[in-house]
């Protein structure tokens, strides 16, 4: 059979513009599969639920065992704690504006925070009426948040404020190697996984020879989870893209094209014959901004994927994204792929980045036609789950 | 006064995460001065409402004597039509997928469709039971939607087929010169205006002595429409980033910094003293990874502004948001403003783009406390105008 890109078969479950699709039994797989290689290396498992922000998503990593997770803001542990879950990190720099909402959930679920001051020490000790885990976040070479591995003495010293807080209970070591997004490839990536761990041992030690119990450590980014053998020295582990991965994760060589569990499907509105270009209703808005490298190099918002009658296929490295306007999607297609599709047809883009893209919808499409709410980052959550 | 990016007078009206700012009093300016351009160059005004997707600013453009608009998806067109728009152009090539909801539309308000297509045509001509108006889409330079401005032959031949199907009344001609944008400046800006404008002229005399009745000439691209002293041959001018106007604009030279009248406010949530840089609780879901270029030539994703005690001021070239994540901002700051600011402070960030960062939130905050609804993009609107 040739190569098709058209999926007009989705046109039965009223997909008549841009939609968020999701591939339940891919991201069960990938749920299961990280689930099961947690488990094996005996470290406690705590996905990061900011890619996915779907109760219904949730329940599937329940089924797969998860007792615990983590988030990226007070907002969406709220909204997941409304949805049943009662263990819960934030793993973002504690907001000291949220004071609040930190101690409503802090009343109702085991909440764990994140610091990498003083300051949100002093603030949490002060402010909250119930009690909170604390970790300190490390910074093992991504250059975002958190203390810098080696300043092991400011890294004591938060760690005896904790200590010395009450109503604080202080829970260990956090990282994020967000830095293996840079690696050239799949062994760049296990290499910096090592060394990060390596770090977080070196600092654990650091801390016990100071006299400092150090608590345990947690380490999280889904490029390393998903390509380390081993976890050695970790306690548990976050990784949360990994439930749908994507372009770039593929291109990085940390899942197989059969492992990207979202896609948006778009209705061709156009066709440029001089240009050999699609024009896609589809753009910033339904796609994100966020790049990958294509295979030479260049920075893609993605590219169309391949359809086989009831979902999609490869990826298509001949049908780039290659501009995105508010609406619009430019797509450059090869000759063949060009002439198979017509005006109003659908195709399906893979975007570059899943957590992104997936954020602009409130609901997923799935390949059997369920459709399934997700928050968006910007909603808020009231409840009287979270409520002061 | 020592300048301070320190915003914490938000505090009082609950701003205590990422929240997008309007202000009013600067948008309603922009407003009344693009519709007294237009009054004043006798065309008719039809601004685009994709920008700031709310019932409450369209009615500042009431106001200021709009009563017709455009918008970007049939959905915003059925927002905008359930609060009492009653001409509507959807500036985007007519969906075929879904001519139910177009079909409702044209039997409630005065609707305008575009298309560059022939198979759209007939789709549009088949499928109506009631009478829209049509525009063909002309590529004047922007090489991405519509048919190439001398390429006389093929648009005649739509024009013709438009004019022959029944219900479908031919309205005219339409263009959106956007490649304005990559100008390197206002003159570049001017220069490309009045290009495209000969160009929308010369296809409208060639269609005439071709014998079609080529219909009037609307023309929209906030840069041009900003910048033109003239709008000699055009019937119609179709703007939309004017009402709020960004750090791109800025930079290009279109709008002074004082007439941006969206920001975000964002809460200090760590800092860098090695690396000079606050981390910010503001990421790629709070601001959008569109980029603009600073005054170096390096791509940012906008920068912070200064406060002035209760409204931003200047955009702050010591401040550019340097990288984005999901929900972290990076922003490298000279050394003084690094000091003025403590963990759990507001600052102000201007995005590099307007229209993406605002369909990030469902509200607007206006620095006089007021909540104003707005819609996103992939929200569906289905209200008795609407249903079928």
């Amino acid at each position: 059979m040739p190569v098709t890109i058209r999926a007009n078969e989705l046109g039965r479950f009223g997909v008549d513009r841009p939609t968020l699709l999701l591939d339940e039994e891919r991201a069960r797989r990938n749920i299961v599969r990280m689930a099961g290689k947690a488990a094996a290396a005996g470290v406690q498992f705590r996905p990061h639920f900011k890619t996915h922000q779907s109760a219904a998503v949730g329940e599937w990593f329940r089924d797969a065992g998860a007792e615990a997770i983590t988030v990226s803001s007070v907002d969406m542990a709220a909204y997941f704690a409304a949805n049943g879950w009662q263990d819960i990190t934030v793993a973002f720099p504690a907001n000291v504006r949220e004071m609040a909402l930190i101690d409503a959930l802090a009343r109702d679920i085991r909440l764990h925070l994140v610091v990498d001051a003083p300051e949100a020490v002093t603030a949490l000790a002060h402010d909250l009426r119930h009690r909170v885990h604390v970790w300190i976040k490390v910074d093992v070479g991504k250059r975002r948040a958190g203390i810098p591995w080696d300043e092991t003495e400011r890294i004591r010293d938060l760690a005896q404020r904790i200590h010395a807080a009450k109503g604080l209970d202080f829970a260990g070591l956090l990282t994020h190697a967000g830095h293996t997004y840079d690696a050239p490839d799949a062994a760049g990536v296990v290499a910096i996984h090592s060394s990060s761990l390596a770090r977080m041992r070196q600092l654990q030690a650091a801390l016990r020879a100071g006299g400092v119990d150090p608590g345990v450590i947690s380490i999280g980014d889904t490029p390393g989870c998903s390509l380390a053998q081993s976890f050695t020295g970790a306690d548990e582990i976050r990784p949360g893209n990994f439930v749908f991965f994507d372009l770039m994760q593929a291109r990085l060589g940390v899942c197989t094209n059969d492992d990207i569990a979202v896609a948006v499907a778009c209705p061709v509105a156009g066709k440029s014959a001089a240009r050999h270009e699609l024009v896609l209703y589809g753009g910033a808005v339904h796609l994100s901004k966020d790049t990958c490298r294509d295979a030479r190099g260049r920075p893609t918002y993605g590219c169309l994927a391949t359809w086989t009658g009831d979902r999609w296929g490869s990826p298509e490295p001949g049908a780039p994204v290659i501009s995105l306007s508010q609406e619009h999607g430019l797509v450059q297609v090869e000759d063949e792929l060009f002439h198979s599709v017509d005006i109003g047809d659908l195709v399906i883009v893979l975007p570059a980045h899943s957590c992104l893209a997936a954020d602009l919808y409130s609901e997923y499409l799935t390949l059997r036609g369920k459709r399934l709410p997700r928050r968006r980052s910007n909603d808020r959550v009231t409840t009287p789950a979270t409520a002061t």
